[in-house]
C-alpha cells in the first residue's frame, strides 16, 4: 500500500510513545516529507531527532504548525485544550487536525471551542495500542500494525479530510473504525479506562499489605503479575484520562462493584455450580477475545 | 546441582499441567527413576505417557501409590480430600506424600482426617507458577525454573521429610520459602485469588455489554488483553479454590470494595492531586515487582 498524497509537512505535537511511533511509521512507509515535533522538554526533543522519529524540533508552536498541512496533537489528554488555544492563530486554512486521545467528547468540544468557525479539519481519533511503556525512547514504526484505531468525526466533518486521515491510520498498518464520540467514550471505560483503575487499585492494596508485611511483594508472581502490568502506565496521562471521562468511568466502577457484590453472594452462599457458570462464561469470552486479537 | 538421593518410584495424581511439569522436570534432571501416572481420564494419561512426562498409568490408586517414595497430589484443590481417603489403605510407611495445591489449611485438615496415625508424612506445596493453558501437552519441564515455591509443614512435621521436598523444588529450579498454611491462605488470596475473580468478574462484564452491543469485544484489546488473560484459567480449579479459601476469598474482595469506593470518592470529586498520587504510588510498586521477578 503506497499512500496517494504525500504528507508535506506533518506537525507532531508531543513526541512520545504515541506520537512518535506515528511520525516512524508514516517515514518508513515513504508517506511524508518533513517531520517537526513540538513539545516542551527540550531533551525528549533532542532524543526523538537522534532517534530518526521527527527531522526538526521547536518549542515555538506557531512554527510547528503554520506550514503543516496535517498536526498531530499527542500529549495527554489534559493538555489538548491549551494546545488547540495556542496553536489556533498559526494554523494554515484547510490544514487536517488529528489526536491520539483516549477521550473524544471532551476534545471535541475544546475544538470547538477554540477554533469556532475557523476553516481547519479536526479528525478525533484514537490507536488502541497503548503501552505501560512511555516517551521517545519506546517509539516503534510497526506499533500499530493489527491494532484498531477508532475515528469519531461528527456528521458536518469533510470527508475528504476523514479519508485522508484514515488513509494514514491503514498505511501505517491499523484497521480503521469510526463511531460517535459518546459511544467511544462508554465503550472505552469499560474496555481500557477500568482497566487501568482497576490495576492501579490492585497494586496499591498490596503497597497496603506490604507496609505491614515486608515480604510480600515476592509473592506478587504470576497472575498478578499480568494483571498489574498496565499499573505500570504513565501517571499524568491517566489522571488526564479519569478527569475528562469521568461520568463514564464512575458508571463502569459503580457496574463493576455490584458484579464484585453479586460474586461476594454467590461465595458466601459457597454456590460451586455458580462459580463454574461464571468462570465457564468468562473462559469462553476471553478465548473469542484471544482469536479476535490473532492478526 | 544433583539429587543426593535418587527417587525410586514418583507417583503423580493427576498429570496436568503442573503434575507432569513437576515430573518431567524431575526426570531431565536424573533424579527419578520411574514415574507413574494416576487419573481418571485415560486419554490424558496416554497422551503424559506420550509426551514422556511418565513411564507408565494407572486409574487404579494403590498400584500408583503402594511402592512409592514420593506422591505427588496435583489435582484440583475439591478432590484432595477424596484422593487421600482412597490412597490411605496402600500407601507405603515413611512414604512422603506432597501437592500443589493453591490452599492449604483445607488440605492439611483433610490429610490429618483421612490418614490419623499412620506414619506417613504430607509436606503441603505450592509452586507460584501457574498458567492460564492447562492439561498435560502444556507441560514443561523448565516451568519452575525461578519461580517461588512455598511449603507450610507444620511443627512436628518430619525435618528430613521437609528438607527431601525442599531438595526437590530446588532441583528444578525454584526458590523454596516456608510458612504457615494460615499465613499463605491469607496471602495468596490477596495476590493471587483475588486476580482472578477480578479478571473472571471484568470478562463476564463486557460480555453483558457484548450482549447489548455485538462488536464491543473487537475493542478488548491493549490493557484488557493482558489484564484478562488469567480468566482463561481452568473453572474447575477456580471454583475449587473459591469454595475451599472461600473466608479469606471474600475479605480480600471486599477490602478491595473498600479501595474501589475511596476510588470513586475521588473521581467524584476530581481530585487530580489525589489521582496523581496513587497512580505514581502503585506504579513505583509495580515497578518493584517487576524488579524482584527479574530471573
Amino acid at each position: 500500500m503506497s499512500i496517494k498524497t504525500k504528507i508535506k509537512r506533518l506537525a507532531i505535537i508531543g513526541v512520545g510513545l504515541i506520537g512518535g511511533s506515528f511520525g516512524v511509521s508514516l517515514r518508513y512507509r515513504g508517506a511524508v516529507e518533513e517531520i517537526v515535533g513540538y513539545g516542551r522538554n527540550i531533551k525528549n526533543l533532542g532524543l526523538a531527532k537522534e532517534l530518526g522519529l521527527i527531522d526538526r524540533w521547536t518549542t515555538n508552536i506557531d512554527e510547528a504548525v503554520s506550514h503543516a498541512d496535517i498536526v498531530l496533537i499527542a500529549t495527554p489528554v489534559g493538555a489538548m485544550p491549551a494546545v488547540f488555544d495556542l496553536m489556533k492563530d498559526a494554523i494554515a486554512p484547510e490544514c487536517i487536525i488529528t489526536d491520539v486521545g483516549s477521550v473524544k467528547q471532551v476534545i471535541t468540544e475544546a475544538f470547538k471551542n477554540s477554533f469556532l468557525d475557523q476553516n481547519v479539519h479536526f479528525i478525533p481519533g484514537h490507536p488502541i495500542a497503548g503501552r505501560e511503556v512511555s516517551g521517545p525512547a519506546a517509539a516503534d514504526g510497526d506499533l500499530f500494525v493489527g491494532k484498531t484505531v477508532i475515528l469519531t468525526p461528527e456528521q458536518n466533518t469533510d470527508v475528504d479530510a476523514i479519508s485522508r486521515v484514515q488513509e494514514l491510520w491503514q498505511l501505517v498498518g491499523s484497521k480503521v473504525i469510526c463511531m460517535s464520540p459518546e459511544r467511544h467514550d462508554r465503550l472505552l471505560a469499560l474496555t481500557s479506562h477500568l482497566p487501568h483503575v482497576m490495576a492501579y487499585t490492585l497494586v496499591n492494596l498490596l503497597k497496603d499489605e506490604e507496609d505491614q508485611q515486608q515480604d510480600t511483594l515476592n509473592f506478587a508472581a504470576g497472575g498478578f503479575y499480568d494483571l498489574s502490568r498496565i499499573a505500570s502506565s504513565d501517571p499524568i496521562m491517566w489522571r488526564d484520562i479519569c478527569l475528562t471521562n469521568n461520568n463514564e468511568i464512575v458508571s463502569r466502577l459503580e457496574s463493576y462493584q455490584n458484579s464484585l457484590s453479586h460474586m461476594i453472594d454467590i461465595l458466601e452462599a459457597k454456590d460451586g455450580a455458580a462459580l463454574e457458570k461464571l468462570f465457564n462464561r468468562a473462559r469462553e469470552t476471553r478465548e473469542r477475545i484471544k482469536q479476535l486479537n490473532k492478526h
